[in-house]
């Protein structure tokens, strides 16, 4: 679908400009320095010739087809122009103006018109508020950014300075580079997620990079990434965390985590692998762009100095990577070859035994990687710097094992990561690692980043997920009976359900919660409470005290008449005080719940990705220990098992200091029937249980909140 | 005291050599290349002449005086050679050789001998197992390492891959470098501490790094630290943090963290900048050698685009650093000389305002940096390549915001740190910075780790560790009665107190506990419980029992005669049936606790750092979240409340849920009191007070376990 537009053929500059400091002129003088293997057609009613290229009034006086269009004018001049690429057919146009929704309410009115311009036409949009695109297989630059380095990474960004930062890296590093750049700019037309898809269909792409401040169409997006990561890996940077966790919005939920936790989780499930430090978002692709991914999570490490041998086992240990014992036949070979003073162990430590020849290295990876615990392999140190530091001659032997190296990898399909201090010398060595594709890296920090992440895609494509389609849409169906509580409730100006409507709702989907009745004097509550085996609560009922402890509304553990008749008399005097123009409907009379594990069970929709749940084990641990997660819902029976393994405290699920341990399966239970109701009540915006008290055996809902969408 | 050996004016080789291979030939060629200010003796009896320097049969052959030895024979022969030494009245000797300690039992006894013959002679001793030292100052440089670039940061290392690597890196950053460098190796005679204090009085030395893996003598070290963080900062990476995890001891509190943990709330209090991430390292060290650290935590940034300003608010606020608002009158200002679209809250934007003219980010930065809510500034984007990328002339324009940056840290003695991404280019701009001491970098992540560095310290500054004196002996004294139950066990051949011995113990120094009494039989127990105001417990007392509840050794609740005789009966039979040998001193009967929070509060002494504190809230805050945060001993009163607020778990403290809050004095006053028995009976090795329960008013010591030096 994309391929007119990210593919062009031919190119129109709409603002095309002698001028040498407008973007009408760098983007045809770039275009031609690159040499792009299409047509390129200025078009400026004012000029004749530029840069030797015949220049045309208008598109539409263009002969030939064009696919593509650089608009470089300004904002207002957009939907005009649109309308004219629309007559000339064109696929697809970049819109490099800025002035539109991020200038407030007028920019977002003329965001629309040109969004309108696109849908009437049917030219599909990069941008606007872009730095442009580039496509360096048939050298399509329209960025400006001059000696792009080619390679097999796709590049998506939501700022022009982190793409620029980017390139520059590439450009310094000098051995990995792009198919495809794009600026996605505002996204009002194309997607984060129809790029993905176009990048998932290239085959000169072999991972994709991108960087996202915000995206409109998160549940999409999750979906293709999906997809995506099952064929190749996805590397992702999202900033604005710090700024997000401000916007917590007002209920218990949302306030938990600023919402990027959610983001953070949700492109982790669906196998992307998320960076935190921008400094490891190239590093990383390059990696994953060369290097097979680990299989087991288990790397060794060979270094010939203690110092950076001890800090990258720190390292990979604080990234979850394991760092298995070689075998004892690895270890007697290495014996073989090794000083007395070397450490057999991982981390293998040379201890000076390659100062005489560095070819040695070699030797040891073979062995090491021949060891079917090991996974992959990061050496550290010095290597590609002997034949500088200590005695040219030793350059020879360190070129015999980066060619070994290099072969090593395709054969055991396992991969090697370099460490080098002399990453950025002049060594033939590192060259060589480089041309087979081996990262080097003169941080320890990124190499074993890098490493990390290999571990990490490589496990994630053994996980369940790859096997799961990822679906959003599971057929949930409401509840006749359900559909009328949400009705009465929207048609008396309602947007929050009362408790017992709540808990009534969740009851018709099968989640056991004591609903019990509403009184409407204290004779009706001993009535009714009377009837339980145990205590009762009373809670005021009423559409106008929604905190209904604030308002000294709630009586527990009533065990007498008079109790009882007292708590509903107290609670209709608290309630007038509280707000004389209540409208009071009564007093919900329940069973006391008896004592059980305090869970919390969140939804609330999110800006991204739409409705998300959050469960976590109530009370101190989600109000002080803030230890919940969160998942895009809906959520798979097996996704729910995941889930409850997801926080610190849930081992408490499976009994700790003496207990027994509590109905998991219910809970799982509980959190399926959460995501149905949010599916087939699209009203729902929030919803809060909390508590749910959770048995050895069953569970009972006792609080239930739900905020309907206004 | 070290004067003599780290500021020689003559250095001996002892094993000089012709062979240019060999470390004695090449420590003679970098010292006469680097240009040492002193006399350098060749020693070896095969020689007359090397690199025309005469050579010498013997050290005591040297006429003058000679205060450095640089040995680079074998281990075996040093005992020998620094007797040698000692007869020509050395100060210091190098001690290259490996093969000591770090080889097993063999190579300890001969380090042994290495370090009498020290003694002995009073020669002090660098190493061994060291790559050597350096002296940038005199041009001292016995690691043979060329072109170690000179400046003020003095360098502790142990390990010469890691001092080689910061080195290289000094070198390729070209702009900072080093007073001093020490390997410390084995540490077997100059400890860290020593260097610490010689550091802290060298005025050209203006800050300290460190790389560790394993201190001796963690406890002096920390007490130098404490001193010198005062007057100049201190930047430490401790690597071996996954080692240390694995080698958790058996005990409840051991096991609880890596002791690593312990080492790096150590190293903080006492006002060191520790860094985890290696890459760091050198750039930290740097900054805060130049830079005036931050004395509010609050630093603005300022952009020239939105990605990176975003990024660098993300790291920052990760980093605990505050972005304050700026003042009205500040943004009044910035809106008068910046585009529209610019932002002029913090992060600050340009938005292309910059564009025509980059001499406006030093007047944007002046009017930052002279708002009074403005701590410093980090500067990100492509400042310093304006000229590179877009127009030549630009240049101008940043060559003079670049003057003006360097003036306006003097006057406002705010840091400014600036990322950009044209570092590695050739920028007059980006020279200019780094001639004003500036610290420029192209990683994001480094200039925001540099700048909360300036934070930390400057925020450390202000803390009231900089008033009190770090004392380790505090006079705390035993009493009779406690002496004798400690005598007592010993005699016994015993290691571990009875629980209501290490009661006795700790309600000897004010501590509550309901010690109880030991019965004999049944009837003694009833007549002990039915004393009580309330439930009983009952305990299995023997050595030979330590882990009660596992042999059915302890019964709670009980109330009745019954009840307690019954109990007292089934323990007597469950402790025959667990250990028929065991030697039962009887059933301890102590009146039951009323319920309260839980607390532990632990000691251990730490390998490094001696006595050790835990606490934490017990049970499963302490299980499953170990939220739990560990303290050197022993520790002030300031100290202990500053402990209580350290765990997230401590805000119940203060009372959550509605709870009114506990008893924080009696808590604090029970640290305090072990604090003093750890000093007061040196043979307490472990002790666990686990739980203590705590009330709204007053606590009680429920289960105590104090384990004595074996």
């Amino acid at each position: 679908m994309l391929d007119k537009v990210l593919d062009a053929k031919s190119v129109a500059i709409i603002g095309a400009s002698k001028n040498s400091t407008k973007r009408g002129f760098q983007a045809i003088k770039t275009l031609k320095k690159d040499g792009f293997e299409g047509e390129i057609y200025p078009v400026n009613p004012k000029e004749d010739m530029i840069l030797g290229l015949p220049c045309y009034k208008d598109i539409t006086d263009i002969k030939g087809p064009v696919d593509l269009a650089l608009i470089t004018t300004p904002a207002r001049t957009i939907p005009g122009i649109l309308r004219q690429c629309g007559k000339k057919n064109v696929a697809g146009a970049v819109i490099i103006a800025g002035g539109f929704r991020e200038l407030g309410d007028k920019g977002k009115e003329l965001e629309q018109q040109v969004v309108d311009a696109a849908r009437e036409t049917g030219v599909r949009l990069i941008g606007p508020n872009t730095s442009g695109m580039i496509n360096r297989k048939n050298n399509l630059n329209l960025v400006g950014i001059e000696d792009v380095p080619k390679g097999n990474i796709a590049l998506m960004c939501q700022s022009g300075n982190m793409a620029l930062t980017l390139i520059t890296e590439a450009s310094i590093r000098g051995h990995e580079g792009f198919t495809y750049y794009v600026g996605v700019g505002n996204e009002s037309d194309i997607k984060f997620h129809e790029y993905l898809e176009f990048f998932r269909n290239d085959p000169a792409t072999r991972s994709i990079l991108i960087y996202v401040e915000g995206m409109s169409e998160g549940r999409k997006f999750l979906q293709e990434a999906h997809k995506t990561s099952r064929e190749k890996p996805i590397i992702l940077l999202k900033s604005g965390r710090s700024a997000t966790g401000k916007k917590s919005a007002g209920s218990h939920t949302g306030s938990l985590a600023g919402m990027s936790e959610v983001a953070k989780l949700a492109y982790e499930r669906a196998g992307i692998v998320v960076i935190e430090n921008s400094d490891e978002l190239f590093p990383v692709a390059e990696t994953l762009s060369s290097q097979p991914p680990v299989k087991n999570n288990r790397i060794a490490i060979l270094a010939d100095g203690g110092g950076h041998a001890t800090i990258a086992a720190d390292l990979l240990s604080d990234h979850g990577v394991e760092l298995p014992e070689l075998s004892e036949k690895t270890k007697a070979k290495l014996r073989k070859i090794l000083p007395e003073a070397a450490s057999v162990t991982n981390p293998v430590d040379v201890a000076g035994g390659t100062d005489a020849d560095p070819s040695l290295f070699a030797d040891c990876a073979k062995i090491i990687l021949k060891d079917p615990g090991v996974g992959g392999l990061l050496v550290v140190g010095l290597f590609g710097g002997y034949g500088i530091r200590f005695e040219k001659s030793l350059a020879i032997g360190e070129e015999a094992a980066a060619h070994r190296f290099g072969k090593m990898v395709g054969k055991r399909h396992k991969p090697i990561v370099v460490h080098s201090l002399y990453n950025s010398y002049d060594s033939h060595a590192l060259d060589l690692l480089r041309h087979y594709d081996i990262p080097v890296h003169d941080s320890l920090d990124i190499s074993c980043k890098c490493v990390a992440s290999l571990c990490k895609y490589g496990s994630y494509l053994k996980t369940h997920q790859t096997k799961n389609r990822f679906e959003f849409n599971w057929g949930a169906k409401a509840v006749p009976d359900g559909r009328t509580i949400i009705e009465n409730a929207l048609n008396e100006g309602r947007h929050v359900l009362l408790e017992h409507e709540a808990k009534q709702l969740i009851q018709l989907h099968g989640a056991p919660t004591a609903v019990g009745q509403i009184a409407a004097d204290k004779d009706e509550a001993w009535e009714i409470a009377k009837s339980f085996n145990g205590d009762a609560v009373l809670k005021i009922v009423s559409p106008d005290i929604l905190h209904k402890s604030d308002a000294n509304g709630v009586k527990l553990g009533l065990e007498s008449e008079k109790q009882v008749k007292t708590a509903f008399d107290q609670i209709m005097e608290s309630a007038a005080a509280y707000n004389p123009n209540a409208d009071i409907r009564g007093v919900l009379v329940s069973p006391m719940a008896k004592k059980g594990l305090e869970i919390i069970i969140g939804t609330k929709i999110d800006e991204q990705f739409g409705p998300v749940i959050m469960y976590g084990l109530g009370g101190i641990m989600v109000e002080i220990m803030k230890d919940v997660t969160f998942w895009v819902l809906p959520v798979s029976p097996v996704s729910c098992k995941r889930m409850l393994e997801d926080t610190r405290s849930s081992i408490i699920l499976d009994g700790v200091r003496g207990h027994q341990g509590y109905d998991k399966k219910s809970l799982r239970k509980l959190i399926s029937i959460c995501s149905e109701l949010i599916e087939a009540y699209p009203e729902i915006q929030e919803m809060d249980l909390n508590p749910v008290l959770l048995y050895e055996d069953g569970l009972d809902v006792v609080d239930a909140r739900i905020i309907l969408d206004k």
